[in-house]
């Protein structure tokens, strides 16, 4: 039985040089939902379960899912440089905690430590999990490049924001899916339906985020609500409302969009707006058919408990409220 | 015959989203010696034309050749933030010409884009190419850690100095020249004998470096004299200096460190101190030990015309004037 947290608990930074290495521990040592890699193993158990290949090859598939793990906190940290941002899961940043310099190399360090355990993948499956590895990379690299270029950009597609998310948090728990399943032994059906099945979990997570920055309980959600509508954040809620709104609406929507100072307010105002526009009933609707496709795709795996797993995820994921 | 050149210039880097792909194709466009992927290549030719396989082994060097191109440009682009640089061969730094976030997230793309040609190394040869890369990757940033540390530190000894350098130098020469030989069939023998002269060369191009720094000739040099002097990098040139002086002269070098405002006082002076200490001849006869067992690595061998190259660029190192 493969117990994926304590993998990476027990993998070891305690090297020199101390500067390089303890920012690393301290980064993957905060915890998080441990997300990607727990779906990695839970994809391999359920190729092994569905009776295709032994045992071992769930423990094949964890260099990988700690390849992935770490990879995602290479991404946290350099995002919080980029973002400026002071707290990550209530603790101070690197940035803040250390230095700029020491989070980027740190970072580096992080990426080359995620491609020290692909190294270890088995010498047949590492071609193609290290071509998928680096699409994946690159997919995450574009996506925060287009989340920046959006915010200086006037017009936002919808489609053009869902190929943003996609990108940036999508592509990296498809991947991790699809990955463990391949290491076990998925056949090419197999590999797809778990990339897909991630690929659209992934967006509905992504707005269910949205949503629950607007309308999400403050006692369970974690941040104060309405950030996203103070900083103007292009999410899908302003986006739509921008699409369904007439003349007046979208007037109304602007001022408030160069309203600074009136926060309290300005949450307020703009929440009023998408509720006369329908924009939580839109967006909710675009959510509930992502987490559809992700149910519907796991109908070509083999059904066993690792499914079910996968099962509930996707219907939790649709209620939760943080 | 490969045009590795060639090869680096047509790598396509028009891409959306342009403000991830521009800074990565302004970065790798703007030249530097490529003696990085040229030695990879001269090694896959030593081999090959050593007699010990056919010519399309060469070619099979060449993604590997790119990595370490596309690896080390990476490096020097983070570099150049951490180190506030503005001018980078001539040109504005990326961080510069763009901004901090930039260069960051561009540099992380440039990390992701060496591991895509890496993974085009032919498949029997990729579990082992992979290792070597991240533990080159690894000592790098290490070195650039120790670097950093060394700055904070009263007391840095001569063999210290020496560690650091080979990892954030020696250590990228040395592994491009022995991956170029084992994708072109090398033997370990030869791998070792092409990764040892790697060192060596390395660690003579760095003693070089700080020996030109406050020896060379002003015309050739390129950048200005003393610069190290003025910032009180440690170089191998001060910590011998503070090796080999008595009382007197340590109490002159220290007041000189803590001067500040009076530059061109301040290298004349300093390296006045070099010269009556002796200091150039000791360093140049440490560089002088390394090209010659960079030298004597070579008879390990095939006696060819790559291997005459290696040779050259040997002895060239030890008389070169920028």
């Amino acid at each position: 039985m493969v117990d994926i947290i304590k993998e990476i608990e027990q993998l070891d930074w305690n090297k020199e040089p101390k500067g390089l290495y303890e920012p690393i521990a301290y980064t993957l040592a905060s915890g998080g939902k441990r997300l990607r890699p727990t779906l990695a193993i839970i994809a391999a158990e359920l190729i092994v379960n569905g009776g295709l290949l032994n045992g071992d090859a769930i423990e094949h598939a964890v260099p990988a899912a700690l390849a992935l793990e770490i990879f995602h906190n290479f991404t946290l940290l350099h995002d919080d440089v980029m973002d400026r941002a002071a707290v990550r899961r209530g603790r101070e940043t690197v940035h803040v905690k250390w230095n700029d310099n020491t989070a980027i190399l740190s970072g580096d360090q992080m990426l080359i430590e995620a491609y020290k355990q692909l190294a270890q993948v088995p010498a047949d499956k590492l071609p193609q999990v290290l071509k998928w590895f680096n699409e994946m990379a690159t997919a995450i690299c574009e996506g925060q490049q287009y989340d920046v270029d959006f915010e200086h950009q006037n017009q936002v597609r919808i489609e053009d924001y869902m190929m943003m998310i996609e990108k940036k948090t999508s592509v990296l728990i498809a991947n991790a899916l699809r990955t463990g399943g391949y290491i076990a032994g998925a056949n090419p059906a197999q590999q797809e339906a778990l990339y897909q099945y991630g690929l659209h979990i992934g967006l509905a997570f992504q707005i269910q985020d949205d949503i629950l920055d607007v309308y999400g309980d403050p006692k369970t959600f974690g941040k104060a609500i309405g950030g996203d509508i103070c900083c103007n954040k292009k999410t899908i809620l302003l986006l739509t409302a921008f699409e369904q709104a007439d003349a007046e609406s979208k007037a109304e929507l602007l001022e408030w969009l160069m309203t600074t100072g009136r926060d309290a307010e300005k949450i307020e105002a703009v929440t009023a707006i998408y509720n006369r526009l329908g924009v939580r009933e839109a967006v909710e609707t675009i959510m509930e058919q992502h987490t559809a496709l992700a149910l519907a795709q796991l109908d070509r795996l083999p059904q066993n408990k690792a499914c079910d797993k996968l099962r509930e995820l996707a219907e939790r994921l649709a209620v939760r409220k943080s």
